[in-house]
């Protein structure tokens, strides 16, 4: 099921555009992240994900989403969103956090409620000293799917094949372990649409 | 320069409209507390004040504005937003917290940064252990100027007053103060229009 070092190569060129190897060698090489946490915060269903990279190809060390009930106060939600992704972020110690990048929501409540998951995450996370990059949505399809547009269970079975997942990812995680991946993809090499540190 | 206890009496009138001494006497008693939060969280300013309750009236154990430069991050703002308020709680101990309610920004981008600022306050006080109430910042005015379109500075120079300070307050600093005011005063009997908890 899984994907071919010449597959995960195609993606990028995809996002990127073909160039040779040679004018690739002369570019500038960026830190490499061995260990990535992609997060896709929302108040009742934040999604993440821990990947690792080496020889044999990108490998999920951890996925999830921190469920929140309608019951729990927006407090409480924001409390086990911080808790848990600290946890996360002191278990697997990642280098480097992508995040879903500012979108724009139908309204100003429901972005300031949105904006608040994503400031108890990002604060958790920039607590355990690592750069953030945000992605848009887009560019994540993109990347993974080769399409914008890709619908969420597409993106799903992508990030399957391309982690050797035994069942298809929840769509929270794999929103994040889709985020892991394109950052991967992106800054593997110098990118010509960088994704924007925050 | 301070105000008398017939005076904060008076105000809390003004909120509340007239009720008996009886009426007010047969009324429900809400959880009595001594050290109050107010936050007025924002990305480059949030503002704090902590204000204790004792039989001589209100009194100001510690206040400020969070500043976050422009060339900061937004990360990097909301760790300084977190922490800081998270020192805050674990060196006064404070049982409730009063934040500005939720207004309605003018576009979702505004709302998306504000409510990033917010979030990454409401989990480090949350994780405190207390309780979180929204006050609208209109309340906050009628409770503390007797006007809900006061200006800031009306806001200032009565929390000066009220909790008989050397110098008028910073402004986010003076709003925080005037937050954890302005629910004690809601919450000393019953009230009417309660602030809202999240």
């Amino acid at each position: 099921m899984g994907i071919s070092a010449r597959q995960f190569e195609e993606m990028e060129q995809r996002v990127r555009g073909s160039k040779s190897a040679a004018e690739k060698g002369a570019e500038e090489v960026p830190p490499v992240h061995h260990i990535l946490l992609g997060v896709d915060p929302s108040l009742r269903g934040t999604g993440y994900g821990l990947v690792k990279l080496d020889g044999d190809g990108p490998l999920a060390l951890d996925q999830g989403t921190i469920k929140c009930p309608a019951k729990w106060s927006r407090s409480e939600c924001l409390v086990a969103i911080t808790r848990t992704l600290r946890e996360l972020v002191q278990k697997h110690q990642p280098t480097v956090c992508a995040i879903e990048g500012l979108f724009y929501a139908q309204n100003a409540k429901t972005a300031l409620i949105m904006g608040e998951a994503r400031g108890a995450a990002l604060a958790a996370v920039a607590e355990g000293g690592m750069e953030i990059f945000e992605i848009a949505p887009r560019k994540v399809k993109q990347s993974i799917v080769g399409y914008g547009n890709a619908q969420k269970i597409a993106v799903a079975k992508m990030v399957q094949r391309m982690l050797k997942l035994g069942e298809v990812p929840e769509a929270d995680a794999a929103d994040a372990l889709a985020l892991a991946l394109t950052y991967a993809h992106l800054n593997k090499r110098f990118a010509i649409d960088p994704s924007q540190k925050i």
